[in-house]
């Protein structure tokens, strides 16, 4: 990393559905930034962390409308990091600061403005990964959905699909911590038997579970009070269809819907009468509009006390290398990860 | 209706799915109440008007599972009614007072407790037909759609559905009264005009306007802020299409999928992706939980001062007798109204 190069993952091709390829994107090798190409309030920064997540698929689709900005070809992808500080042109921050970048460049270092970055927050034991770790965006997500969004009572019962992944094992702990009774859903056996070792009353693996209806039945006789939805399509249905009264349905996200490349593709949902009948309530929500409010702060204090108090286990699936980034991109949508994906500098 | 006999509207057969036909219902006479039959605290009630409403179509159904009770095999049809007080054995009621019955029967006269009426309350100039027009539940649950459910800010731009029926003509007005540009949509040509008249800035019909999501996006190229849904199907899937960050989409009916034998059968929802990428919230209501609280106040004050004031224009289409009951009934559901349906006496 402090070699006479550095490593930086660029896109190649905008990848408008389907799956990304390898050849999506480029690795290269270019030289060192020095401070001599600082201009002023600028700094050179050494990323330690990157964080990898599924609204990136989104920036690779070159769509012309979406909620977020493209990535641009030719250029590196950016997301969520935290780095060091190398040199510094301006007083706010030193050489040796950890910072946070919330869409820094995947390259091994690289130049920012002083006003993109913010100093990491000081907590008691923690490590830096746990910025893209514990304490990242994902949580921070499964935080606000279960709070502010699902307005959750103690007794009821949450369903959470892709329990095992980044949000889904935070929901899954945050919604027990509250009094819920949790339904999990993932797809590989050993992703049910974490889910149950994180506190999920129950679990379903939904590639083997035979009928999603059915099996949402079997593992929520009492019905659904909270759908949390980060896949769209057919688990949707399958959870609408169980619903009670007054249920929340929040979504963040649509992992089976993103790589799909026409209206016509899209998995069509048949039980939106339900949000009639059970005077439902179906929400969507990004994270971005809660940065920097208070909700933010509330999660960083509960979220860190809970996690250093062994109360929330955490899972990551780290990849080691820049230079294996796009392969850590691919494996998140081809759903290899456990856990939340980072990859080390 | 006073002569030695009464009218009745039996229910003969479950309409599980399709439309239901005259001899699903059976109209028959029956002796008139007498005074000498009455238990105490139970009243003879006359019926003025009749309320004819789409909900009624799933009390028809058999359904084992329903948010509101079916009717009964060989009974009579039931729903709100204004009626006079022809005898009574209770203090609380006398001869001559107008009532209204949240379930009364389909009988020109019927027995029923104290208990199941209230007092129809008095304002200025007021006609009894009143109760069951612009004061009736289709315009108390436009009301609290429009107001608490949607939450429209002046200048927002509101889509509604079925919007020269009962409800959709109150939504359109009140939209209006909130400072918000309206569509409208509707099955004629007749009925669009009518639209234009009580203020929507724009309607299409969507039988003739050619692409539902095009034609949403013509009529409303700023985006939909609000969907005030009625019918489900195809028209919300063209106003998730179109919608605007922060969108609202109130569910309050989806008679387009009320008459489907299956679920198999229904439209599937494709743009329920738009609720994640829009920040949508998608919100089911029935008005039953409204009844009694603060905001049904707030309805009749509101509403029946606007309606004097001229102000507000309140369509209805009236079936005269109750022997024609199960035809108002057929017609409604073949969208052969025109605003409110009613029978009178």
């Amino acid at each position: 990393m402090s070699s006479s190069t550095i490593t930086r993952v660029l896109l190649n091709n905008y990848v408008p559905s389907g799956n990304a390829k390898i050849s999506d994107f480029q690795i290269v090798q270019a030289p060192v930034p020095t401070s001599e190409q600082l201009k002023e309030n600028e700094v050179i920064l050494r990323p330690l962390y990157f964080s990898v997540d599924p609204y990136q698929r989104n920036r690779l689709s070159g769509a012309k409308e979406s909620y977020i900005p493209m990535y641009e070809r030719g250029q590196p992808i950016s997301n969520f990091l935290v780095a060091t500080v190398v040199a510094s042109t301006t007083g706010e921050f030193r050489e040796g600061d950890l910072v946070l970048d919330s869409n820094g460049k995947w390259e091994t270092e690289y130049i920012t403005g002083a006003g993109a970055i913010k100093k990491a927050p000081v907590y008691p034991g923690i490590d830096p990964r746990d910025y893209v770790g514990v304490l990242s965006m994902p949580s921070f997500t499964a935080y606000v959905g279960v709070t502010a969004v699902a307005e959750p009572k103690a007794g009821e019962t949450i369903l959470v699909s892709s329990a095992s992944g980044a949000v889904g094992q935070m929901v899954v702990q945050l919604a027990k911590a509250r009094g819920l009774r949790v339904v999990g859903v993932a797809g590989s056996d050993d992703k049910i038997e974490y889910l149950k070792s994180i506190g999920a009353d129950t679990a379903f693996n939904y590639k083997t579970c035979g009928d999603l209806e059915e099996a949402v039945k079997r593992a929520a006789p009492e019905g659904i009070d909270i759908y949390f939805d980060g896949v769209g399509g057919e688990l949707l249905d399958a959870a609408l269809a169980n619903i009670n009264v007054f249920a929340r349905i929040v979504v963040c996200g649509a992992i089976t819907q993103y790589n799909l490349s026409s209206v016509e593709e899209r998995y069509g949902v048949k039980n939106t009468l339900n949000i009639l009948v059970k005077s439902a309530r179906m929400q969507g929500f990004t994270i971005g509009r809660y940065f920097g409010t208070k909700i933010q702060d509330e999660f960083v204090e509960q979220v860190s006390k809970l996690y250093h108090e062994g109360k929330i286990k955490y899972r990551v699936t780290e990849t080691v290398g820049l230079e294996n980034g796009a392969q850590a991109i691919l494996n998140l949508f081809e759903g290899k990860n456990f856990g939340k994906s980072v990859i080390k500098a």
